[in-house]
């Protein structure tokens, strides 16, 4: 089969690779149908990830048909249609049964990281029964790709760990992919404003068009405090992964506030906890655990959220390595979320 | 009357001062029977705290007996025997409805810092039908002091914010006054074990007189993580307030784990989120809300709680001086409470 090979920092290829096999009973092989790319795939060819080595086949994102399945697995068989997690977990560890599966002791975030992934024609995935999960008839498939990875984590590492509630004032700092994708989520609960703050004029004209209530380039920390009589916002969600972000929220968490943070950081931040400490507040970080795909896709199958709306750019397959040079300049080519189809 | 009044950095005088007198129809004037000294007193005397000015009645510590009471009060009644909560709170604002009394727009923390304390004859307490609650007969007195603040804080602060619970592993890093009152209430929710850290060998064989399972007195970090076989503690308290023993806490702190920060910080700290943010791991900060005082009352009552521990040193009122000398050696002299009596 064909798959997108990482080959150390900067290099990648659309090459051929041995197909995917049943390796434990656990296991079922699925044929990739629609997969997209990560802004941690990105990560990954910048060499950030030392822990993916070269010869890995990238993605952790995808949906597809089962091939196959090893004898241990009871819930999928060959021909079911399936939606594959970004987090593999095996349901039984300690980790597992507290629902916390990005940390499965034999699992959580390996698919294209420390096993071959889901960007290349077939993949092979552990744990197939709990990492796994049916997609209902009628469920549009590009659609559901979305909750592989994105608004679970939207969802969970922003929205549920920021305790978005009815009335709150949000602010997001970052409209990036996860950014809108926290935005999406976080309208869920019924916050009566969602304030986006980002550099970047077209990406927020998205947040407006996704719901944003308010948007903002610059000075964020004084506008903020503006927008909010001086007190603050309820909720404040870091969605970069750099010092200067996660000092905004900070800044403008109010007083019993909470922080979550979903940017993936590579240096640590001075935190303010001399004024912080008696502001009560809640700092919360986090791998998704994608236990909330079920009920995200019980919402995208009612029409509660409009995960089409991520989706800016179609490829074929075969085409993935110009959809990587797109999404790596995605600020320019206005790329949030990428389809690449069997 | 006389009071312990602040004259600035380093000064303090036990001194003739005019007796409190109803000043809002909600006030209540208390005549002292029982006060305590707060670390929170030493760092005013420091000059750490600016917004308390020269001329302050230091102390928000308390048990007594109503003298007076405002037209505006309707629960209590001169004679009624009261604790003092360290916050006021006017139990209407948006805060107050919350249960964040720390934040109260009308209170919070002012006694002792904005208006006169409770280190003196008598002090005027407003908004007195929800800052102060009437004590049971036969509660010991000297006891109920303690649920003033530091049995409230290291509960509320500590326990609840860390959310101990059944079966985990606890570190307390810092064993003084208020890292003692945490460990007393943690066990409340019945962890497995709970490792105390501090530098003072005095200081750690209290803290196993109170329950530590275990106490270390240096490199806690490789310690902590040998004890917990690499994983490290589901809780990490910090009691200090300086950016050591916060460090201390983000690096034995398990994935999925919460850290606690109890202390009062002066200056910021350096947070490893680049290891951090995939941890899942919760930060909480704040200041005592004293809402469960009417709980911790209820154990104080039923004999659950030993708070008479926490007390090694008793004045008389007039004393105070000598008590400030001894406190400010708590180490040396083995002082975590004193208790002062009218």
């Amino acid at each position: 089969m064909k798959a997108l090979v990482y080959h150390g920092p900067g290099k990648r290829q659309w090459q051929d690779k041995p197909d995917p096999a049943i390796e434990q009973p656990t296991d079922a092989v699925v044929r990739i149908s629609h997969t997209t790319i990560c802004g941690t795939d990105l990560h990954i060819l910048k060499g950030d990830v030392p822990t993916c080595e070269p010869g890995r086949t990238l993605g952790h994102e995808g949906v597809g048909v089962i091939e196959s399945v090893g004898d241990g697995v009871a819930t999928l068989s060959p021909g079911d249609q399936v939606l594959i997690s970004c987090i593999t977990s095996c349901g039984r560890c300690d980790y597992c049964k507290q629902g916390m599966y990005s940390h499965c002791r034999d699992g959580g975030w390996i698919l294209g990281h420390r096993i071959d992934g889901t960007q290349a024609e077939g993949v092979r995935i552990p744990h197939a029964d709990n990492s796994l999960y049916k997609l209902p008839d009628g469920l549009d498939n590009e659609s559901a790709v979305m909750l592989s990875d994105i608004l679970p984590t939207g969802h969970e590492i922003g929205a549920l760990n920021g305790e978005v509630g009815l009335g709150d004032t949000v602010a997001i700092v970052g409209a990036g992919p996860i950014g809108l994708a926290a935005l999406l989520t976080a309208r869920f609960y019924s916050p009566a404003r969602i304030i986006v703050i980002d550099p970047d004029e077209n990406r927020l004209e998205t947040a407006r068009q996704l719901g944003a209530t308010d948007t903002l380039t610059a000075d964020p920390v004084d506008a903020v405090m503006e927008m909010t009589d001086g007190e603050g916002v309820d909720v404040a969600m870091e969605a970069v992964g750099i010092p200067e972000t996660f000092d905004t929220c900070q800044r403008i968490v109010r007083a019993g506030g909470h922080i979550a943070n979903i940017g993936v950081h590579g240096t640590s931040v001075d935190l303010q906890i001399q004024n912080l400490w008696i502001q009560n507040v809640t700092i919360r970080t986090g791998l998704v655990n994608t236990n909330t795909i079920p009920v995200l896709m019980r919402i995208l199958e009612s029409g509660g959220v409009d995960a089409k709306s991520l989706i800016t750019h179609h490829f074929k397959l075969d085409e993935i390595e110009t959809a990587y040079d797109v999404f790596g300049d995605a600020a320019r080519k206005k790329a949030i979320k990428m389809i690449l189809t069997a």
